[in-house]
């Protein structure tokens, strides 16, 4: 059922890029299931669909939940340009992702390593593995260029 | 444009209700405009959409953004059953909701007086005015009636 994606870091970032274009705030996310076989990727869209859910995380998470018949993906990972907000990390913990991959650290928004740290509270009721700091330099490179265009 | 509605509260506990008819946690959420005209009204789905961020406030937050066709939402008043988790929290900041009125408070789950405290982090961009303990018994009740049939 389905082939595993090489690089689905590298999905969740062309879906960050296409985010870009539509003038929302670069993010891409991807959710895969334990081999890899992508279940959904998706980009940020607030603005273009006026929900201010609509992160990546959120459409993938929802994505890969409707695929499925589930609200659960206990097998899954997510994987994320950028540190995911509070809203997307307790997201993840409710569906119970195995493990989320992040791109570039984010100390003003991030609710994974900074702020609200949801994973690290005793309330919080599943704690999936985190990596961050994978393919840092293009996933921060792509932010910077974004806002740097804006000003 | 419409008319106030003189007990929010009491339409969000009719969506709790509603729900747990449908075997979902017992949570309802209603945003109002400053008038305290209804914008939104739902009532927590995770279940029966087979979506993990199907929760009452997200529910209600996306609707109100809908119908307003606008992501932010800042002279809104977002009213919920239970104090919201993390995720939906950060949400409300997000959505630059003006007040958050919550019955129940939940020291299990909730993101705003418990565990990630979501807008007292410095991190947290937005934070709005916070109102706990609304109709308190009643909104408690109805969720220890629900765990105690379902055991």
């Amino acid at each position: 059922m389905g082939v595993a994606c090489p690089d689905p870091l590298a999905l969740a970032l062309a879906q960050a890029r296409a985010a870009a274009a539509l003038g929302e705030i670069p993010v891409g996310a991807v959710v895969t299931d334990a081999r890899g076989v992508v279940l959904a990727a998706a980009g940020n869209r607030v603005e273009s669909a006026r929900d201010p859910t609509a992160h990546a995380e959120i459409l993938a998470l929802r994505a890969a939940c409707a695929l499925r018949g589930e609200p659960r993906l206990p097998d899954a990972l997510l994987w994320v340009t950028l540190e995911p907000c509070a809203m997307c990390a307790q997201a993840v913990a409710h569906a119970r992702v195995a493990r989320v991959l992040f791109g570039a650290y984010d100390p003003k928004g991030g609710g994974v390593e900074h702020g609200a740290r949801v994973f690290r509270q005793p309330t919080c009721h599943h704690r999936p593995e985190v990596v961050g700091g994978l393919a840092e330099r293009e996933c921060q490179a792509l932010l910077r260029a974004f806002f740097r265009a804006r000003r």
